[in-house]
């Protein structure tokens, strides 16, 4: 198909595509002439996934790219590439915050709970040590009952998500459902939890 | 206290306060001369506010100036300053994407199944419509048990999260602890998450 039809099958405007064309994030089309190409299936699937990844998942340009490489790159293991690609969308663009260190006890206690394996230099560990003392430095107690069902509750979706990826043998179809359901599902849960807690400030809050 | 000590106490550099005094964010404090201001514990407690709705919970400025004017507007009733704030955070400062409109119907099926009251205009019932959407345009599979199991854990989560504001009177703490509440526990479940999909994958993955 043309980059017309390419934009009216992905959504994506054509200046929109260009630009993804020129920074390499979208695969060239098959040249049909010296100011034509041709373009199919994939180029609407990649644009797709560009479009979730950015205005769903909320990451920048930057950090599109990087998992789009991870993606194309192929070259490390199944799980190193799903590592590397889950901490670049557990990064979300967003410099963590919080007291210099964090909370890498009560991290690493969470994590023993739930049994999870945690690389010492993990980024994830030291964000959830910083978001952690984040809590502490605003005043928030931190009650370890409720930290715990929070743990508890990712723990119960990450396996659902897990499920997602089982018995795929395709590397970039595993990649790509991984960071979807990722990125996705954070937006999922989150957009969940507001109707939850909105539903639930509602009923505690009328006279 | 004086800008540069409030600087060392809330760990925000002294241009930083500067601009969020001219931008409004952050109440002025008590003229001592011309050029020179005292500030006390509450500046150093917006602060750390400020800095954790933008570093840890990702939002523009312009959401966090919004959430703030909802925290010291204080005009309207709890009930409608904790929805307008909870749906400030909900947007995240990111368009929705996805088809037009979305899945409402199976948004509305999951919320009916969690038993939420949810407003028909509600901006978060359509973000969570068009992320279902989303999910279907990207070729991902929407196992409905897969979805309940998000919405249970969106429900539990939001219940533990009603405890931290339950019984507290004053409007000013219980928003900033909804608001903090709110956007931190999105960071923190979406660390813990990560921490156990590495986890989760790491042994699966394993040869």
């Amino acid at each position: 198909m043309r980059i017309s039809e390419l934009s009216e099958h992905s959504g994506s405007p054509v200046p929109s595509i260009k630009y993804y064309l020129r920074e390499g994030l979208l695969h060239r089309g098959e040249r049909t002439s010296p100011n034509q190409a041709r373009y199919d299936g994939s180029h609407v699937r990649r644009l797709r996934l560009i479009r979730a990844l950015t205005e769903v998942g909320g990451l920048s340009l930057a950090d599109t790219r990087s998992l789009l490489e991870g993606i194309d790159g192929n070259s490390v293991s199944n799980h190193d590439l799903l590592g590397r690609t889950l901490m670049t969308v557990d990064s979300g663009g967003r410099e963590p915050a919080g007291p210099e260190g964090g909370d890498l006890e009560l991290a690493d206690a969470l994590a023993e709970q739930q049994g999870w394996f945690v690389y010492p230099d993990s980024p994830m560990r030291h964000r959830l040590a910083q978001i952690l003392a984040t809590f502490r430095s605003l005043g928030m107690e931190l009650d370890r009952d409720w930290l715990d069902s929070y743990a508890e509750a990712a723990e119960q979706l990450a396996q659902a998500d897990m499920q997602y990826v089982e018995g795929l043998t395709d590397v970039d179809e595993l990649l790509e459902k991984a960071v979807v359901g990722t990125v996705l599902g954070d937006s999922l849960l989150a957009s969940l939890r507001r109707l939850a807690q909105a539903s639930a400030s509602r009923d505690r809050q009328r006279p």
